[in-house]
């Protein structure tokens, strides 16, 4: 199993708070030592970090927490490997174009036949299930909608459904962005919070770190973050329904499907 | 204009040396402020690093500096804008999965009337001339090829076609892999140097600093570095000549194609 992390703000925004929650996990508070990885959207680009080594021991993982890179949308994930071996073309987030946009995907749980999915123009490059399911999920989206529709709640309700066919086939956890917004998707066990003014004092479960939100936004930030458990003890996080993508723009909850 | 860096070897190989003096060319001993970019293989995946900062000042590139990545093969870019804007969309080098492979691209020049060109199924993400060739590019190796070639040269020489093609339009220097190999196209400037034993020491053109490769290498390791104007003051580098398309595999000049 894996962790998963993202964030959705209305204002770029650091995750340094809790990544460092998250990075301890790697290794250190949670047995996640195959490595890690974390994705930023800046402006129609994103950035991306990899590291098959594990993320409290990784000197990239040290540099991400201090260098303060600022987000609209962040995905993250820390690995322990079930299927496909530790090497950095196993490591989490996938990234993929689709209609000139960088698409980025993170997935927790395991799929049993996955690799039988036929696959349309998006192949593997290393040998997860989760690397799989994300590019036959792009190859229907695609399919489907080889432009982007114009109304975007198409393409929610499709992702959604796509979403609902590989859940069957065991445990789908997962963090996708189309560059727009961030889809979180709950098989067995996902949280959010949305934090917004005003803001208090949220203090991490996986270090001793307490960070003042007041100190650091501005009153008309809205952020939201996503994890697999919640990482702060003192906040009251939402507990997602198996079966539930929620979408998430510009830092809060657009819309809810299935559940 | 921009300068390139590419590295093929035969065993993973860090460019630590390479770099710091590309590094410097970016607002300290050169004007290529506008952001610097780095592909490293590693396995069957490939990791990259962009920064829209300049280089000579940029957090991320002293970690690269200090963390030696070991790679086979590497692409660097540092960037002076001519068309589109600074942002990180616009940094190379440009990445796109092609038969289960990541293939990166890093171009120095500028391509005239280069947007007009149809695309297949790949599209740009920024503004650059540069990612649209890239993805004309990679369309029309994918339409020619929908799976790799048996005959690998098959492959190399389609690839020189479509760079004279592009040639046509304006400066074409290119870096680009495969994944395998590692492709090097002069327009109008390129260099390249192969490091063999026995070793001997080279001494940066850029910034104050020495290597005595043979405390570095063991007496197989094969490096070839390609880049835009020789880095080093007391080695003999190949210049290129216009139209020349090099190909480069585990540290050593594989074939060429033109001139």
């Amino acid at each position: 199993m894996c962790e998963l992390l993202g964030m959705s703000a209305n204002v770029p925004t650091d995750i340094c708070f809790s990544f460092t929650g998250l990075m301890q996990r790697g290794g250190k508070t949670g047995p996640h030592r195959d490595g890690w990885g974390i994705a930023f959207y800046e402006g129609r680009g994103c950035r991306t970090f990899h590291d098959p080594a594990p993320s409290a021991e990784s000197e990239i993982a040290r540099l991400v927490q201090r260098y303060a890179i600022k987000s609209r949308i962040v995905i993250s994930h820390i690995r322990r490997a079930n299927r496909g071996r530790v090497c950095l073309e196993n490591t989490h987030p996938f990234s993929r174009e689709l209609w000139g946009r960088p698409w980025t995907f993170a997935h927790n749980g395991q799929l049993r036949g996955v690799k039988r999915l036929p696959l349309g123009g998006y192949r593997p490059i290393g040998s997860t299930d989760s690397e799989h399911a994300f590019c036959w999920l792009l190859g229907r989206i695609r399919a489907r909608f080889p432009d982007p529709p114009r109304q975007s709640a198409r393409l929610w309700r499709h992702i959604h459904t796509l979403s609902q066919e590989l859940n069957e086939r065991g445990v789908f956890n997962f963090l996708l962005s189309d560059a727009h917004y961030l889809y979180a998707h709950c098989s067995t066990e996902l949280s959010w919070l949305t934090r917004r003014a005003p803001f208090g004092q949220a203090r991490l479960t996986d270090a001793d770190m307490t960070v003042d939100f007041q100190q650091e936004t501005t009153p008309n930030d809205v952020v939201t973050v996503i994890a697999t458990r919640p990482l702060t003890a003192n906040e009251a996080w939402t507990v997602m329904t198996p079966g539930v993508m929620t979408l998430f723009g510009a830092g809060a909850a657009v819309a809810t499907f299935g559940g």
